[in-house]
This record gives C-alpha cells, sequence and structure tokens, in this order.
C-alpha cells in the first residue's frame, strides 16, 4: 500500500491557523496496455494490480473473454507497458470505448439470487472498512466483488473504471465463477460502469453513491438489480428489487 | 433544472422497512461533438449547457483557442450532435485525449493573484449552496468560475470533466479573462483536470475533495495554487501557498 501513497508538505489552514506539515496523497501514474501489438490504450491509474487492470480493461473492451485465452502477459515496468498476448484473434475495441452507448445484453432475469438487507448492510460495512488509501487519501474509488456479505476480491483506484477492471482481470485470471456474486462500489454508477457489470451477467451491483438515470434504465433493460445510497442500514433499491429479499425469506 | 433529473420509482429500505416511493436521478445522456467534420468525439454528459461543452471540449483539446475562431455552431437535437465550425486551421486531438501526460505548459509564476482563507471559505460556501442538482440527486460534480468570492459561471454534469469544459466554453464564448479567476470544484483533482486548468493560466484551483500526488506534481510545475480538502474554515494548500494570504494582507 505505500506504493500508493505519497506523502507531500503542506499548508494547512484551519480557522485562521496555518502550520506547515505533510498530507497523504493518492498516487497517479500513467499504463500503456497493449494486446496482441494491435490494440492499445493509455491509461491513468493508481499503481497496484497493474496486470489485473490490464486484463480487466480488455475484458470490458469485450475483446478478451476467458482465462484461456491469455498465453503472456508481460510487464515492462521501466516503460510502464503491459503487453498482452492472446491465442486466437481478438476483435477490435468496443464502441464503449469509442464513447457510444454500446449494446445492453441478454437480461438476466433466470438468474434467481438473492440478497437480504441485513447482507447489504453487513456487507458495506466490511466493504468501507476495506477501503485503506481512500482512509489515508480521500482520493479513491473501491470496488469488490462479493459473495453474499464476503469479500471474495478488492481493489481500489483514482479511476473508478479502472477500479472496476481491476476486479474483473483479477476474478479472470483466478476463474471464479460470477453467477451467485455482486459488485460492491463507493462510486456512482453510470452507464459505463452498469454496462460492465452487465457485459459479465453480474446480477446484483450496490453502491454507497448515487447512480444516474441511464444506468438506472441499463439495470432493468439488463436485469440487474441496483441498489444504491447503501448506507447503514439504509439503501434505494432502482430496479429488479425482487432479487432484494426480507430478512425472514432468506 | 428539471430536464436534468428524473424521478423514478424506487424501493427504499430503511431498518428493515421498505416502501415504493421516487427518487429524484440525475439524467445522463449521450453526446456527439463535432469540429469542422473532422474533429469528433461521443461524450455522456448531463443534458445542459450542451453548447458551452462541446466548445469547452476542444478548448481542452487544445484545438479551439479564442471566441474569434468560432464561426458557427449548430445543434441537432434529434440527433444528439453538436456541429462546430471555425475559421482556419485547427490541430488534430492532443495527446491528453489519447491518455497521454500532456506537455505542462509555461509557469504562470508571473501572476501574482492572492485570495485568502477568509475568500476561501466564503467562496466555497457561496459555491456549495449553488449545486441544486447535487442536493437533488447526489450524483452530480460541480465546477465555478470565480473572481475573489464571486461565481462568475457554474456548471454541473455527472462527469468532471465535463463540468470543467461547460465552464470552460462557456468563458470562452463569453470571453471572460481568466487572469484574476480562480476555479471551485466539489471533484478530486488528477492530472487531467489540473492539465485543463494550466492551459488556460488560471493561477488557482479550490476543491471540496483530494488531489492525487500527480496533481499536485503538475500544479507545482505549472505555478498554479492548488487548495484540497476546502470545508468550511478548514483546507490544504499543496502547492505555490504563497498565494494564500493571510486575512490581514488583503
Amino acid at each position: 500500500m505505500e506504493n500508493e501513497i505519497e506523502r507531500l508538505p503542506i499548508l494547512r489552514i484551519a480557522h485562521g491557523n496555518m502550520s506547515s506539515t505533510q498530507d497523504a496523497v493518492a498516487r497517479e501514474i500513467t499504463l500503456t496496455v497493449v494486446l496482441n501489438n494491435r490494440n492499445k490504450a493509455d491509461l491513468l491509474c493508481s499503481p497496484s494490480n497493474l496486470e489485473y487492470l490490464a486484463v480487466g480493461f480488455f475484458c470490458s473492451q469485450g475483446i478478451l473473454k476467458s482465462k484461456d485465452e491469455v498465453r503472456k502477459i508481460e510487464f515492462d515496468r521501466k516503460e510502464g507497458v503491459i503487453y498482452i498476448e492472446t491465442s486466437g484473434a481478438t476483435g477490435g475495441f468496443s464502441s464503449a470505448e469509442k464513447g457510444l452507448l454500446p449494446h445492453v445484453p441478454e437480461p438476466i432475469m433466470a438468474n434467481h439470487l438473492k440478497i437480504s438487507p441485513r447482507q447489504i448492510t453487513s456487507l458495506m460495512k466490511n466493504f468501507m472498512s476495506r477501503s485503506s488509501i481512500f482512509k489515508a487519501t480521500g482520493g479513491v474509488h473501491s470496488v469488490a466483488l462479493c459473495k453474499g456479505d464476503d469479500i471474495l476480491i478488492f481493489s481500489e483506484d483514482i479511476g473508478r473504471h479502472n477500479a472496476i477492471d481491476k476486479v474483473l482481470g483479477e476474478r479472470l485470471l483466478k476463474n471464479i465463477p460470477l453467477e451467485e456474486c455482486s459488485i460492491a462500489t463507493t462510486s456512482r454508477i453510470s452507464s459505463g460502469m452498469l454496462l460492465k457489470i452487465a457485459q459479465q451477467n453480474i446480477p446484483i451491483i450496490i453502491s454507497k453513491s448515487a447512480p444516474t438515470d441511464l444506468g438506472v434504465r441499463l439495470a432493468d433493460a439488463a436485469g440487474i438489480t441496483l441498489i444504491g445510497f447503501a448506507r447503514g442500514e439504509r439503501m434505494n433499491v432502482y430496479s429488479h428489487s425482487w432479487r432484494v429479499a426480507t430478512n425472514r425469506e432468506t
């Protein structure tokens, strides 16, 4: 973690008093990710789990689908470039990358996973207590892959899209099945975040923050349960609330 | 403002009680911006001040520099496309767009603008009270162009980069000089935000949130005073603190 935080000299002002001190600031680095010397992107990100980020980035682009495709991951740390080689042909960048609204996958109504308000409260408490870099710097987003109220994978990044890509990359390389999983996040849920979840057929997303209307509409269309403002024992269910069982049922 | 907010049916859960109600959610739309039928980008954004967003987007790309260059702005509302025509040739997309770390402009040490902690407190109080969509939805970022503790331009958007581009676009079309101005924002300050400020030679940026280390380093190199965590009478000055005068001096 110390690699992800930088201590910088600051002038602190409080109620008219000034003092020279230090503050912990989230680090931000540049990373280039390359797939088969063909697809390339430059990212600004936190310096952790970078191989996962690279894999997850191409996974979210829809051009990397399973662990079996990955033949080699090479990290040139000096140049800040991660090269991924896959077996077989991969497609070009998806419309998501180009900013257009991508195709919404088939709805996953068939996934009957449920979660109770009590589990959500317990999960989010667990989730928020994990966010060490946020606690130190206030400058990052957290995302976790969860099962019930357990956290399977946890990541933090200065960018919310990177944070989820890190989770998706790690889960791809670890081959974790997703049918019984949910995503927890500190960040707002806009169309981009929602589409990454939908693409993976993950049936539940829980956020501490607000969704956008397009995020809600896409969740509705994709059959995903979207829970926002999950704070303590309060939460708003924006779509497919049938997955949120009362405590008695679970 | 009603155009920027959508009321959606939700299931609200609090302390085990469930109730069907409505929640105000920030709208998110897709917009295509085109410059001289040559440079094109697809944006996801809040549906306000879209002409300003289009102008500000190309301004931040460094390919639109003054109001005089703008010959025509045409908004095809049906297709969601804004066409901007300029006189004279414009450059291609900058490296910022491609995600690489762009060139830091000449430092603006010669700008001797000062601001007092009292002005910052007063400005941020004024600024935060303006954020009507955030208050309703919790889902947007605010950015303002300020002079002393006055707000000259205010914008909100689901994306922090859009929010600042809207401010920069409006200021370009209104020809407001920037030497005595500062930027106030609710959002975190990473390298991308900082570079947009630096490119406009704006000497002071004040945020309610955290900066990244790269944001601080670029502010330092560019001669910009970066103030973070400006909340009430508290704030952290991360770079060029000589511009933050004590109240007695101002």
